[in-house]
């Protein structure tokens, strides 16, 4: 997600001076072969930017911004990309980091990393800014010119909705389709499953292929709201099996009718989205 | 997918002459107008055809299969497209049928009717057939020819295996994903969803939008093998919640790594099929 909003905000011309932080040699070699960075380096050194954007898996988010601190002078601009704004904003609070502005690009992609970068990923998608009892005004001025300038439809909303919804939306499709690749990981031993494999399966288990990692922490930053969701889920797919085992299959009927209507809004809600 | 069969001979020129049974004339009339078929009918008549093809929802074979049986002449071939084997088979063998050899074709798509047809739809794709123990050869190898002559690629298999692993590679994830939406539907009413809903959750829902009657009579045909794979899925969940709830995230991430290892492998073996 970094090196596309490096490509991105290259194209859109945003900014002068672009510098990728990280680790790995190699993914800033790509960026800067590909024009994405002016210059990499391991770790962020004073004066390094005016906007610093963190596009770090969410967990390491608040210990950057404690690390970050000193580092950066009373005019520098944050942003981050995870996936959770809670705890994101607990800890910038205790930091007082006003201008900090949270944010989350609902982008959508199982890929990571430098080679699955694109300059368009953020096009016409939503991106939700949680800003902090008493932000910086500028800040978020700032950070929402950068988001609309690579295309992006910024949204403002309340850290703890943010997470709410997309616990909803995000969190718990990913944690059942991992949970039926696990299953079916474990029953492929009982015969060759890949021929009897159509489409549909491929496309629900696309975001199976996201990174573990990334997921892990996710799943430890929004434990609290995730965890009753998943028993709620949980308990609708009991009620399926009952139906099942007592042979009503009205009521199973009724539940894909009601499955079927929602799916449909939230594909014409999508496309009106997008268009 | 009858009409897109019917499309699909109709280009590949395998009969001269397609009748198409519907009950819907609407649906006649599109077939008719694209040249799909070469007359249309409320229903079957003495006569009606060399090679009958059912593309009913699955409930409903066992029954046309006993009403067919006096309309049809000792040497009629005929075949289906219903996605649970075993029960048909029964059925088919309680009637003698031997010149009938029940066929899946794992095409996958959501959409059904005339308008969503398309003779395209087979290619490369999997057909697989469950011959019954004492089956006419020569009716076995006209549908092998029929369905290659689409494109597709015939596969043998006995009836039971079949209904296993179209139980996990179809029932089951069309199971989740109704249950999934049939879930956020209820949930919606807490808050507006639809901008959190990035390209991940369309993907993975995208299978709740099938058919409900169709979806139905599956559960209703195959609810012996499924019932079971939905308790042990919801173990594999509980599993997850447990982990959640005591702050095990290694734990999760174990899981996680073990499903994206187990959706690689899938995605590699199915682009190889189609290559």
């Amino acid at each position: 997600m970094g090196a596309s909003l490096a490509a991105a905000l290259r194209a859109a011309d945003f900014v002068s001076d672009i510098v990728g932080i990280d680790e790995n040699p190699q993914s800033l070699a790509v960026a800067l072969a590909r024009g994405w960075i002016d210059r990499g380096a391991p770790r962020f050194s004073r004066g390094d930017g005016d906007i610093v954007v963190l596009a770090t898996p969410v967990g390491a988010i608040p210990g950057l911004l404690a690390s970050l601190k000193p580092l950066i002078s009373d005019t520098t601009i944050l942003t981050d990309m995870g996936s959770v704004k809670q705890p994101i904003g607990y800890a910038a609070k205790a930091l007082g980091l006003r201008r900090f502005i949270p944010g989350h690009p609902i982008a959508g992609a199982e890929c990571s990393g430098p080679a699955a970068a694109r300059a368009s990923l953020f096009e016409k998608r939503v991106v939700v800014l949680t800003p902090l009892d008493g932000h910086d005004p500028e800040a978020l001025f700032t950070v929402r010119a950068l988001w609309e300038a690579v295309g992006a439809r910024v949204l403002l909303a309340e850290a703890g909705l943010h997470d709410r919804m997309v616990a909803y939306t995000s969190h718990l499709p990913h944690l059942l389709a991992f949970a039926c690749a696990d299953f079916l990981g474990d029953q492929a031993a009982e015969g060759d499953l890949y021929p009897f494999m159509g489409t549909g399966l491929r496309d629900f288990l696309r975001i199976a292929g996201s990174d573990p990692v990334m997921w892990r922490d996710i799943c430890a930053a929004n434990a609290a709201i995730l965890g009753p969701l998943l028993s709620g889920y949980g308990e609708h797919l009991a009620a399926y099996g009952r139906a099942l085992a007592a042979g009503d299959f009205d009521e199973l009927h009724a539940h894909f009718v009601k499955a079927r209507g929602f799916r449909e809004t939230l594909s014409r809600e999508a496309s009106r989205g997008e268009s």
